[in-house]
């Protein structure tokens, strides 16, 4: 008995850094203490008065099928959002509610993607992104970009990759893995390579309550973008939700129609309670969501501090989400090698750059995600041990 | 801009009887008494004790990602329930827990179909079937059954449709949208000519607590059956959770892991505080199972008294779920004249049955989903309504 040839090509060729993930997870389990720094997730909870939010929907009998592209007043309140962040015109047609956005991913390339065509996706990734595009049936090319360009995706090398057979462009500002933000000019240079190649734009934008240097600015705002790009948001991230499974796509109509329709044979929709929770959290407005991305925030100070005097590591400059990219070529290891000795010899876990694909190689992702001065000692003792392997 | 060939090719060409549905909320939002027997729901929320589990799990910090197959002691409950109720060793590797059973029928399909394969499904049929296969890129091609059959599948029809590029059958017993409930030589049936045409056979088994004549058989017992055999189950139908959106998918262990991978990039997990309020509600046992199926078993019986006289209406023997079929052929009306007509004349809305596939044409499906008095009222006056449609 067959699976379908699909199974195989989601998995695909790329490196596999998830080994770190799992070892440090047994041994956790197994009563070791490990700094975890690996995990793209708030070291909080999701907020009580979220929580009583939900079950209040639920005991008030909103507990039955909710077809569709999710409760009209959800819409909308996303929709407003969206609006008052990028000053770009939203309607609540315009948004399609999604089980989390990963799902509201898949939903967008299964829409815009079929067997034959190519998606793209910047490099280093967001280790689903490859996947997901596979997943459609179609092929999934990378476009790398350079730890020397600070990782910022580059219209010339965009061009490179837009073979005729190619439809969309994945791009993630403020990015996960490498914390860079996207500049205007960066944008700009998309949005030109987009349109020449006629590309839809895939705009991950689930960081974007995370930002600490300069601005973030959607794509969707610039000049006659909006109507080719797509973007993906979600509760995960900006409202520590991620259990949640609440996301969303704003994009042009036809393409919320084709994702509600998708939606009737993948998830049939997203419990109604969840959505009446996402509604109460969103109306917490600014306040609320800058006290969840705080922590990063600060955490992201300490991280400079621990990491100006070594010789051996060159940050890249976090500017938003809970992330900071090391470059620790200068030790002569590979990530991989790197993230092993760091495990084994200081129990520390970072994510390998490979598991982000090519670009980020000789490169660890630090995840911001533990108490500060757990996150402090583990700063220091990285920066002590990378400073250690230098010739 | 364009969307992906698959959007149109989800939407088929099947009949549409979603009209009436939508019509008739219409109707009742605007403040008109209609008797609604077109929703597969049931009239009762979910129980209070289930969703106070659910906000204790929660509160607890069951609020993260949950990646992977389910949670373990979930996937070990609900192995234990399939085992306990078909007499087939199950273990908890066998199971994979997905958001809904709609989200199970989608991601066996996409792990067993992929373009160019062609997936088998019987008609009539629950309104989805067809594009869940279609949105894997397969086609999808209907085993029709006969009303003077009772819609029991025939293997010779099954044989007549697999072609050599079929590589599943879905089925669905108890069935939805007939009543009926395949008996031992159906089941063997099928069996015998997916062995022969070596299909894998997809046993959607939703409503299997909803079994008011002889007893639910799952095909996974026959012999030499579960190595070719996906059980989709549920918690919406047997606990009463339409809303809550947690399904499972009971397959060999490959089948299990390349779903356990398709999650990653689709949905990635399913909350976690759902997963308890699940572990909570099967704690339950028969006994909550049979509460939850009573008021179908009574509005059986009341739909067969209402409609015992009738010379209009021949009626299906409902042996299970929440539906009963009724064939109008007499009156000599199709099903969407007869359901307009009822909509119209008597604010009675019933789903037609060409909205379930062809062989269902000059049939109604009525959903029992109305409190006892108005489902006797309904019953009383769609069997005079269709009287007085005779010669």
């Amino acid at each position: 008995m067959q699976l379908a040839p699909r199974i195989a090509h989601i998995a695909g060729t790329d490196g596999d850094g998830w080994g770190i993930y799992y070892r440090t997870r047994e041994m956790i389990r197994a009563g070791e203490r490990v700094l975890n720094l690996t995990i793209g997730e708030h070291d909080v909870k999701t907020d009580a008065a979220i929580l009583t939010a939900m079950h209040g929907a639920a005991m008030a009998g909103h507990t039955g099928y909710t077809f569709g592209a999710g409760l009209p007043e959800l819409r909308a309140a996303i929709a407003k959002r969206v609006q008052a962040r990028t000053g770009v015109a939203t309607r609540a047609e315009n948004v399609v509610v999604t089980p989390g956005g990963q799902s509201a991913l898949f939903s967008t390339h299964m829409a815009l993607l079929d067997r034959g065509d190519t998606g793209l996706y910047c490099a280093p990734f967001y280790p689903t992104y490859p996947g997901t595009i596979r997943a459609t049936g179609a092929e999934a090319v990378a476009v790398p970009t350079r730890s020397s360009r600070a990782f910022q995706p580059e219209a010339a090398a965009i061009m490179a990759a837009a073979t005729p057979t190619a439809r969309t462009l994945l791009i993630n500002s403020p990015n996960n893995p490498t914390g860079v933000i996207y500049s205007r000019e960066t944008l700009e240079g998309i949005a030109e390579a987009a349109q020449a190649a006629d590309l839809w734009l895939i705009s991950d934008e689930v960081y974007d309550t995370q930002v600490w240097e300069g601005q973030h600015l959607s794509p969707r705002a610039l000049p006659g973008m909006a109507e080719r790009t797509v973007v993906i948001g979600s509760m995960s991230k900006s409202h520590a939700m991620t259990g949640s499974r609440l996301g969303w796509v704003v994009a042009p109509e036809a393409v919320v129609e084709a994702i509600t329709l998708l939606s009737t044979v993948t998830t049939y929709g997203v419990p109604a309670f969840i959505q009446h929770a996402a509604l109460h959290a969103l109306a917490q407005g600014e306040g609320f969501e800058a006290g969840i991305a705080d922590p990063f925030r600060r955490r992201r100070e300490i991280a400079a501090r621990a990491l100006a005097g070594s010789q051996a590591i060159r940050a890249i400059p976090s500017a938003g989400a809970m992330y900071v990219m090391l470059d620790i070529r200068a030790t002569g290891l590979s990530g991989n090698a790197f993230a092993e000795r760091l495990l084994e010899e200081e129990r520390i876990a970072v994510m390998p750059g490979e598991s982000f694909g090519a670009p980020a190689a000789g490169h660890c992702r630090v995840a911001m995600t533990i108490p500060d001065d757990d996150f402090a000692e583990a700063m220091a003792r990285l920066a002590a041990f990378a400073d250690r392997l230098l010739p």
